[in-house]
């Protein structure tokens, strides 16, 4: 039974997470951390906790469930922080969007053999920052990836499956290994797109563009910090990403150099029907978007 | 003054055009033109024109404004069925999304020095196809970009501009040449990209994208037989464009490899910040999406 669970970072995700708590498991206890004295205030102002500390290692006293939710590169040093002072049976869990290192470093810093790690991915977010732009609703019809290895316990794993099912998720396991390579290629390389294709243009061009190219370069506006971080922690998949799109984009120049109509129709339609599958299967999961 | 106009063309764009002039100008009677049986038959039970015909020529009768709204690489053909029976004063424009062919077929096809060509892009659509997705405010907000060569009546410029304005839209000015080069890096480039992410995964994959690949992506579920026109009538810009793209996705690719944090940070901040400034301006201009 969870009963108390401590969020160290109160940006976009934890803060929806306590949100989320709040509204689909009542009675439970939710504490925050923040290294921001203005962060850990609106929190509680906002009652989008209970509780909130300036240390992690005080957050996490006592907590049933700790999810980590900084940038992934900080995740490393409040592991260290917390394993001290981890409850037995406590479970620790993650947002972060990548998830080989996560689980590397858990693997090295949680020495307590009945503290357990498991990772977690909730596919959700926005271009948005920080916790004025939470939402209960976050995680609503979104699919929350949940990684595993050798040493994991399954009961954990269940537990920690539950939980984000109770506010609101579709889950999916998987190896760190798969999920990054996958999240590389449909999450991590689209973000490198849509800031490239901001890039390639200068703002006195950009004017004429239309909802299209808002969309594609939507998520361009997100927060650079977290962004550099998921790239650091995934480098062979985005590179690897990187290059099969050039690879991609290429057929498109080579078919348009050629004048090719058959062959760009092709191009598209392949696009377009995939595109319909996914969100055929979208709709059918009641995944929403 | 406008007393009746003839859209060629009733999918998405003509549909919305005839349902956008149907709340915006009172008493101006529609006429319009469809290949497609069906498709004339629910225009006219639906009430989005006043009358339907089965041929260019004759839709375009008495018309004030003819408004092309079929794919680009099919305006020559119309071109040069109306010429005949246009009428003294009329003035021709379109819904293209590339404006150098178009006028130069203008120029070519349109024999009476009393019929008036102006080239137009309302920047609006839907990655949706036909006239059942149609909308009355499709352009409200909307840029629009007409385009003028040295050969353009600055009254027809001046009557063409009033008439988009009326249905909503945002104008701006430009050369064909200038307008091509533009939209192909800020709206062909980016359709380019949307397909090119869809066709770098399998579906299996695909399953664990969020709502981030699906804008990204979305144009990628438009008609391709619209797209492969556009690309055609556009080839020189699309293909610099791949190139430029290419060169800023291997800055990250080249950022990510070094694990060059600071460069990848600044990469990052420099499309965020471009973005922002981009919805700025938007709103400003009240140039909605």
């Amino acid at each position: 039974m969870i009963k108390k669970i401590s969020i160290l970072g109160l940006g976009l995700l934890g803060a929806s997470v306590a949100l989320s708590v709040r509204r689909a498991m009542a009675g439970v206890k939710i504490v925050g951390f923040s290294h921001r004295q203005s962060t850990r205030q609106k929190a509680l102002q906002q009652g989008i906790v209970d509780e909130v500390f300036d240390t992690a290692s005080q957050a996490v006293a006592d907590a049933d469930l700790v999810i980590l939710a900084t940038p992934i590169l900080t995740f490393k040093d409040y592991l260290a922080q917390i394993n001290p002072v981890l409850k037995s049976g406590a479970i620790i869990t993650d947002v972060g969007s990548t998830k080989q290192f996560v689980h590397q470093w858990a693997r090295k810093y949680l020495k307590n053999p009945r503290v357990f790690f498991v990772g977690s991915h909730p596919i959700a977010g926005s271009e948005k920052q920080g916790l004025d732009y939470a939402r209960d609703d976050l995680f609503i019809g979104a699919r929350c990836i949940l990684t595993y290895d050798a040493t994991s316990s399954k009961t954990a794993l269940r537990k920690v499956k539950r939980f984000w099912q109770q506010i609101g998720c579709s889950v999916q396991m998987m190896r760190p290994a798969e999920h990054d390579r996958i999240l590389g290629m449909v999450s991590h390389l689209p973000h490198i797109s849509a800031a490239s294709l901001v890039n390639t243009n200068p703002l006195k061009d950009l004017y004429n563009a239309g909802k299209g190219f808002m969309d594609c370069s939507r998520v361009a506006s997100g927060p650079e910090n977290i962004w550099v971080d998921i790239f650091l922690t995934n480098r062979k998949a985005v590179l690897r990403g990187i290059d099969k799109f050039i690879a991609q984009l290429k057929l498109f120049q080579k078919a348009i150099a050629k004048k090719d109509a058959k062959r760009l129709e092709k191009l598209l339609a392949q696009a377009r029907q995939k595109r319909q599958q996914l969100i055929d299967f979208k709709i059918k999961r009641n995944e929403l978007f």
